[in-house]
């Protein structure tokens, strides 16, 4: 009939007058307020669910606000959970024990239960759909017990045994990654097993590309082996490694060392080659890991980390790294801001986009753009400009660091470099995009580009017109994204300048765009390439998973000693540290 | 009567048959569609306010999504500000056009009006809350046009006064800062004078500490000048500084340099001394920098605001230090992350947990809470035990480094050492809160603590007992905000190993908490000190304002030439770097 009832024992609804027969075991619930009321009326009705909103959260195993006070997810009646009931609720009748008791006589009556708050002023009015679509809000009240750990426990395990892993040694820490290459070929067989599941649940879902990263060979888990061999080599100079000594006073001396940065939640695409390099680059630097891979690798993940725990059983540091099964939203881990200290999603610049927006009070470190410019000066070198912009425009057109804004000082319009540079893209069947000035100065233009701000990713290439370094200059800080832009000249002093001002995370000098990369920078292992300009930019190595920590040594030393009318002065001499090692 | 009237031309309304005159100078507007309707009877009403809710943000300087186009905050019709209308809204009769002519008339009939987007998922309904309280969304049509500049031309100036500056020499940075600290001494009477009168607008309103935080004085304004100077001499190491070398290849070496973050939004409350300070450690570092301070110190700082201009002047470089006068709210600047890199702010711990929630993908600098321990092992100093507790507690219990809580080791208890302690407590007149378990160990105890994790930041004191270092180590962890941590013991041993596992910002052996400090590490300027555990951690000098950019300079260098067929390898060799200079 188009009416939603609303009964309410405040008006209109006056408890029968039944005897008090509570709870489990009783085919009736006496009742006495709205708690009892709603679960009467929702068994009687068969409703699939009942939410209870409150002015808290939901319920926790202590009284909230106390110290230890945490909240429940998921309450299983069979489980026996420990809960202590603190004070009654502020507002209603019913405290949070009048709720619960509710809430387990519905759940037996076989309606599933949710309470929640019901008063955050900016979600009001959205709690309910969230619920409906099943998000992690409030407490559920469930008959069904998961196998598995909670993604809060898991989080807490990642904590701890990443804690344990940041006091091994280095070169334990660097067995560990050794012996997953290890595993890695020796149990080839068990993984593209896996791999095949995966592949075969896929067919007719996924197609060309994206199967293609779904699919493991011989040959790829043998070049992971190298990459993880590679980043056991480079790890051992990470964690504890000095990077400022100064003496403070006599016998008072300061140290900075690196630690790891806590736990990383690294979210990752169907690929399920990221999980071994994603655990080894945790690994390296002492830190626990959160993985959350695509389901349509669960299969092969599954192995991957089992393998990965095999490792880290050598040194008893087992669960530092935990792959989260639960059918957690990505959008629900990254809430958990307690329990992560950084997120990294590996995969498309989507994702990355995706994440950013999701992440709460976590960073994010990634990049979701790489709008990269090469400006050909009026003193560029023939010969070096068409094989510098083929290299980085054509020679894998989808990484982040390829060319796609082509901008040419005016002096070349109708030279022979320019008529090289344009027959070249010919060739190489790149599709030309022109720049309003550009179109300005030609008779016939290649179709106008609709923003100046894009990513092709593909065989496209935007050209456009300027009359100096400087406008060079300023048209990159107005529509790239600070990833990686190209002068070239042979003129040092246009080129010092550009290097200068240009404001971005890579600036070059005679070079293809391509070069941005870990490896070709010689980081070691490559984390990933970030835009931001807190914490890494650019080419981000080991160090991007790393943070600080400052010990201080003394004797028995106060401040007051220091200070106007104290005994003692302020040395502050910096000691010198080691120096890095040379690969 | 307590009726809404909902007025639709969709449905009751047939327009009457009137002349079709639009626009100003006319004094009807001809109901076409609904904003003409709106328009018509908000001013026929008087009402004093229309809102408009669109599909789009509000009105843009160009048609939404070209590369160019900007959100209008605040439309004044005799601007003649240019505006591109593009194509019609998806949905409704009326396209953009059709409403900014519509707002236009209501202005001109004397009701203000916003246009604003009303489909935003996860905020309707609360849109026009947001608006009636006066906060930043859609475009406000206003007949008053405010003498200043906007906030969002103050941070394209900051921004781009930013760039110069980064690109002067570090002399003429430092020269400009000497420069400020010179004019601090000389215009003194004319500084002073500003203060007076913002502390006679405050008699009354606010009272003794908050009084004396707001006033200045000759010897405040000396001391100040001379900590200018000292950022004067440490600003000379900072941007450019190169971290690494590595050759690449013959002929294409990269550098990793030091650069500024960008633009600063530095938001302080009553203290005036903050604004030469903080624009000093901008300036030292090239940054741009967006100051907000609070309202009770405007007189102060905008005569310290204008000699930091006539310091910047002398290289040009005026406009890179800009004061937000606007009537914004903090909350609205904490969401401009396409102008602001990076937000600090200098107050109370309850401004940098404000920020903390208000900021919108921008990262902040600063610590909300410093609960900081000492474990007294039981092999602890007798001698030294008393001094470092008295001087971390009792030396300036309001600094986020004083000590917060006491762990003794349980073999402790009922001895002389612990005795001393509880004397030298008592008579410094520290009110001790008992942990549960050292409650547990006394016949009559103190008052038991309400929580573990408070910061009492004044002479409270909170002692609990545990049975080993691991213990002490894992209350830390469990009850700490990973600030500073403290062990007391002469087993080196025992030392070592809580130096190694406490997961904080500064882990100390020895001495009193309160070494944790920028300038008592020797850092030269002291930013803050944060406990983030990304980009910077613990006290944080000038480093903090910086960030780095890759310069790779090469002859014409492409990756194709490194490929496995390729004719060149790989050198990756470590070059040296020059070392940092000693104090």
């Amino acid at each position: 009939m188009n009416i939603v009832p609303i009964v309410n024992t405040n008006d209109a609804v006056v408890p029968p007058a039944e005897p008090n027969s509570d709870l489990q075991g009783v085919n009736v619930i006496s009742v006495k307020d709205n708690d009892s009321l709603a679960a009467r009326l929702a068994v009687e009705m068969k409703t699939d669910l009942l939410i209870v909103l409150s002015d808290v959260e939901g319920l926790f195993d202590s009284p909230p606000g106390s110290d230890d006070a945490k909240l429940i997810d998921i309450f299983y009646p069979g489980d026996q959970q420990s809960v202590t009931f603190g004070t009654k609720s502020r507002v209603g009748m019913g405290g949070m024990e009048a709720k619960v008791k509710a809430a387990l006589w519905a759940l037996q009556g076989g309606t599933s239960v949710v309470i929640a708050n019901g008063t955050h002023p900016k979600v009001s009015g959205h709690v309910i759909t969230d619920i409906v679509e099943g998000k992690k809000v409030g407490t559920f009240f469930s008959e069904v017990k998961p196998a598995g750990p909670t993604v809060e426990q898991q989080g807490e395990m990642a904590r701890s045994g990443g804690r344990m892993l940041a006091t091994l040694e280095p070169e334990q820490r660097a067995e560990i990654i050794y012996h997953l290459a290890d595993l890695l070929t020796d149990q080839q067989e068990e993984i593209l097993l896996a791999n095949k599941k995966d592949l075969e649940e896929a067919q007719g879902r996924l197609v060309g590309p994206l199967l293609k990263r779904l699919s493991l060979s011989t040959s790829k888990l043998n070049s992971l082996a190298i990459g993880l061999r590679q980043i056991a080599a480079s790890s051992q100079d990470s964690v504890g490694r000095v990077l400022r000594r100064t003496r403070i006073a006599k016998n008072l001396e300061l140290e900075q060392v690196t630690v790891p940065i806590g736990v990383l939640l690294v979210i990752f695409e169907s690929r399920p080659d990221c999980l071994p390099q994603v655990a080894a680059l945790a690994i390296a630097t002492g830190n626990g890991l959160l993985l959350k891979g695509g389901k349509e690798a669960a299969h092969s993940n599954r192995i991957l980390h089992l393998l990965t725990q095999e490792a880290l059983s050598i040194h008893g540091v087992k669960e530092a790294v935990q792959l989260v099964n639960t059918r957690e939203e990505v959008e629900d881990l990254c809430r958990l801001d307690k329990m992560i200290d950084l997120i990294i999603p590996r995969g498309s610049s989507q994702l990355v986009r995706d994440i950013q927006k999701a992440a709460k009070g976590i960073p994010v470190m990634g990049h979701s753009e790489g709008i990269c410019h090469m400006y050909v000066d009026s003193e560029a070198s023939v010969d070096k400009v068409t094989r510098l912009v083929r290299d980085s425009k054509c020679e894998y057109p989808a990484a982040c660091n390829a060319l796609e804004t082509l901008l040419i000082h005016r002096n070349l319009l109708r030279t022979p470099l320019f008529d090289q540079i344009i027959d070249m893209l010919r060739v190489e069947q790149v599709k030309i995009h022109a720049g309003p000035k550009f179109a300005s100065y030609l008779t016939f233009s290649p179709s106008e580009v609709k923003s100046l701000r894009t990513e092709y990713g593909d065989l496209e290439l935007c050209i456009e017109v300027v009359d100096s370094v400087q406008e060079a200059i300023d048209h990159i800080h107005k529509y790239g994204s600070s990833h990686t832009d190209v002068i070239v000249t042979e003129n040092e002093k246009t080129a010092e300048f550009f290097l200068q001002h240009v404001d971005s995370a890579c600036v070059f000098w005679n070079t293809s765009t391509r070069f941005s990369d870990g490896y070709r920078f010689g980081l070691g292992a490559e984390v990933g390439i970030s835009t931001s300009r807190i914490h890494a930019r650019g080419p981000v190595g080991l160090e991007g998973l790393l943070t600080t920590k400052w010990l201080l040594r003394g004797q028995d030393h106060v401040v007051s000693d220091f200070s106007e009318h104290g005994s003692l002065k302020y040395l502050h001499e910096n000691l010198p540290v080691p120096q890095r090692n040379t690969n």
